[in-house]
């Protein structure tokens, strides 16, 4: 028996209709591209939005097309999000943070046919333009006043194309499993592995973000998505936003300290996400120039482990507080976020760290399990590692172009590649990557666990952990240190500072001194180089 | 091109199965119908959930066969829900206030299988039980001690039904629009209207409902639904709060002032829902107690408009914050709240009353329009008056045994039934129900604003106005008056009361003293029987 409500599926225009409807006159407010500050409204947005929507159908784009953007976090790139979205389209994501080979790699197989591009890129953009087959047009963010510099053959001027067209068209209409985004991830290895969102997966994960314990966010906040729209969606701000009727703020280009907090400041922002990276570089600036927040209320970290450092100054120092969330690309993100339960909210505050300093328990619609190498469940006890694996309605099947390969195992759920633990509280602890994490007599050992104690040592720049093989033990830790300048240091030095906080049989059978620890493009350690490097390496006799 | 996410049926057991997994410990605790206050957690109802799914089969249920349950909000209820909804069949809440015929009309229409009935209805049940002849079965919601009163022949002891069942039976695994839960409207004229909702409808009710500026509840909330689970779902409450992990504490049968305010103190609630009247018992009773309330921080008040006295009360008096929140059975229930925006919350306390009083603005996939007797939209400029439409993937496209008889218009909309208006921030405020609305030289006029004004009278004991039949104009509105006991008062000191807070061309043409003035089942003025008592009446010439 089925039921008898509305036939109304779950597409993403209507999230910007909603705003237009509801939340017509709530501000978007930008640091463009081009220098000023510009100002406009969820009302012009959404009919600009129907603007491109009209320019892309007059360019010949069909739905299911994919449409890139190389762009910043602008008013611009949002009515380009929608206009490309609403007309079924794919909005293809790229991250001008790729070396060009692998944009290039991107777009071709992306088969992108036209591309947005903010005047930052135009450049890069440029130099690999005779290598973009299927690309047709290339649209650059910008007025005519901005076109001038621009040196790309044919190159089509946004607001022109956007002046040119009118507002009368229809959005939606089309499957709610509809692809919507188009989003490579960062791996840096083998082919390159695109995430196809569906409209409905975004609009699930909008739900998802929008509860209490994850954004929590509602019409009252100002909301700043650091975090760029082609990492993830922005972690979906760009939905979620809309979908309140916040007000929302747009950093463009300048993610340093100082602008961060000119933005935070000046527009009242009380809501905010990013990576540590940009926290470290506010939380500089603001200890360098006195500054506070006045506004801020609540941080969202992701991308990478959250220093304990940047918890305690945002909580002590300024009264803002710290959720940490984990997900990938793969994840829509939101696989996990730490905002504590009853029970943890009535701990004391370094109690209560202890948590939220893990990556957190899933939201409604989004399961987890750890499991060892053979598939077997392992114990949710806040202590044995195992393979993380997610499920649900925001979360990948499979990846563009290799739809028959299933990334899925036999009970359906995504193995994300980390090793982790899940304590009783349901709090997952994010410990290792699966391919890092060291293999010590059938038991696990977490490279980054003995990494981020060794570089507390006084001494240390920078650490890095690898397993090295051993006859008996199969493999065994490694650890290299990179000293400070000027600095000497002994191996019994480093084992002693590790002795005591880590278990005995973690300590590392031996520790190098190098000259150099490479990092990716990412700026996290490159162990793929680093055990390149040290192929060959036999650990000493013990 | 379609999206490449997991394939992940929205339906409803999965809310109860990431309750167990990710708030296994959380309590549920239930004042029971037996009388003891009774613990519990979601892991427990979780498996006890399971236990009725193989108990129902064990009866002959299948996919799509109503089960009804007559029962006030319990952990049992709970678990009944879930182990219905679980394995396909549908739950039908049957509302106990009814009275015993209407009761027997909708059981029959139906044609519910199996009825749960708690200790208190079991007479209720009883009477009816030679008239219900699609029920096969009668379970009581109690153990072996609490049967021993139980006149039903062949009546079953839920307790024993659940002890003689396994835990081992799996849930979902059909379609996310298959029924899970059917509700009669509480209409009391035509045939039984009863609204079918899906696993998919209910579970997207359960994301809108948990966005911060709705009910924002979350794992660290203590959450009393008072609104009992045959009022729409407890407003989607035996949803949402397991969705989150919320503690739940279950009422029973006591909802007067002193036991629920008993619960509030002793569970540590800070959130609760509930109709004006009970929240009148509550702060009755805490006045006269001289009681306080510790940890209640927002109550979600609906069913009729919030009284203003309410709010000021549980504001000034209390420091507790009331959303006022709208909807009805074929709206699953959540169509608007009246949560304040940035505007709006910058406004001082007095003025966001305006707004806080009126029933408020739609959540993300709920969409309003006002509109004309020929269907034509109207302007949201907060005054003018149109026929309420709403929309949406939780509102209703027909009834039950009624699905070829569409109930929308040509653009999808449901007729709400009321007349509001729309301001400029997207506030809806119902002005009458549109049966009852005054329709003079082509304008409406809103009975209700009317009577509201006309009761704050100090002489009046309860106001009703209605239309009369008028030559010139179609209709003109009549004032009755109910004065309290001992009062005397002239039609001109009720008009001189109304002028100059109500258009001069509002002021009724007449003013009756009267006796009596009917209330319908559910305490509101029954005006079909007034405009009955009165037919054929003249307005005096003027």
């Amino acid at each position: 028996m089925v039921g008898l409500m509305q036939d109304w599926p779950l597409t993403l225009d209507r999230i910007l209709d909603h705003a237009k409807r509801w939340h017509g006159d709530q501000e978007i407010v930008t640091r463009s591209v081009e220098g000023p500050v510009v100002r406009t409204n969820y009302a012009q947005v959404h009919s600009r939005a129907k603007q491109v929507s009209n320019a892309l159908v007059a360019l010949g784009i069909c739905p299911g097309d994919r449409i890139g953007t190389l762009a910043w976090n602008t008013q611009r790139h949002i009515e380009a999000w929608y206009g490309i979205m609403g007309i079924g389209a794919v909005c293809h994501t790229l991250n001008p943070r790729l070396f060009a080979g692998q944009l290039c790699g991107i777009i071709n197989h992306a088969e992108d046919r036209i591309i947005l591009v903010d005047l930052t890129f135009v450049d890069l953009l440029a130099q690999l333009r005779d290598r973009l087959p299927t690309v047709e047009h290339i649209v650059v963010m910008t007025d005519e006043a901005g076109m001038r510099g621009v040196e790309i053959p044919g190159a089509l001027c946004y607001e022109t194309l956007v002046a040119a067209h009118s507002t009368d068209i229809e959005w939606g209409g089309f499957d709610e499993n509809a692809a919507a985004g188009l989003c490579y991830t960062s791996g840096t290895t083998g082919d390159p592995k695109g995430v196809l969102y569906s409209h409905r997966s975004n609009f699930l994960h909008t739900w998802a973000s929008l509860s209490a314990d994850v954004f929590g966010i509602g019409a009252r906040d100002v909301v700043l998505p650091v975090v760029p729209m082609f990492h993830a969606n922005a972690w979906g701000i760009a939905f979620s936003a809309p979908a309140v009727g916040a007000k929302l703020v747009m950093p463009g280009p300048k993610l340093d300290g100082e602008s961060i907090h000119e933005l935070l400041e000046t527009e009242g922002v009380t809501f905010s996400a990013a990576v540590p990276t940009v926290w470290q570089m506010l939380l500089a600036h603001l200890r360098g120039s006195g500054g506070t927040l006045s506004t801020l209320k609540r941080v969202v970290i992701g991308g990478s482990a959250v220093p304990e450092g940047i918890m305690r100054a945002f909580r002590d120092d300024y009264g803002v507080e710290v959720v940490h969330a984990w997900g990938m690309t793969e994840t829509s993100p939101l696989g996990t976020i730490a905002t504590p339960n009853g029970t943890i909210a009535a701990m004391s505050d370094e109690d209560q760290l202890r948590y939220r300093l893990k990556q957190g328990r899933p939201p409604l619609s989004v399961d987890m399990k750890l499991a060892d190498d053979d598939g077997r469940r392992l114990p949710h006890d806040g202590k044995t590692f195992g393979k993380l694996k997610v499920m649900g309605p925001y979360i990948a099947r499979g990846y563009f172009k290799a739809e028959n390969t299933t990334i899925l195992d036999e009970e359906g759920f995504f193995d994300t590649g980390d090793v982790a633990t899940i304590d009783e509280h349901g709090f997952m602890h994010i410990t290792d990557r699966a391919k890092d994490v060291i293999k010590s007599g059938g038991e696990w050992i977490s490279s980054i666990e003995i990494e981020n104690i060794a570089v507390g040592h006084p001494k240390a720049a920078l650490c890095a952990v690898i397993g090295v093989a051993h006859p008996k033990w199969d493999e065994r830790p490694l650890l290299l240190v990179k000293l400070k300048e000027g600095e000497t240091a002994s191996k019994d030095e480093f084992l002693a500072h590790l002795r005591g906080r880590i278990a005995k049989w973690w300590v590392p059978d031996e520790v190098l001194f190098v000259d150099d620890i490479p990092l990716g493009a990412t700026g996290k350690i490159d162990k793929k180089l680093i055990r390149e490097r040290m192929r060959g390496y036999a650990l000493p006799a013990t």
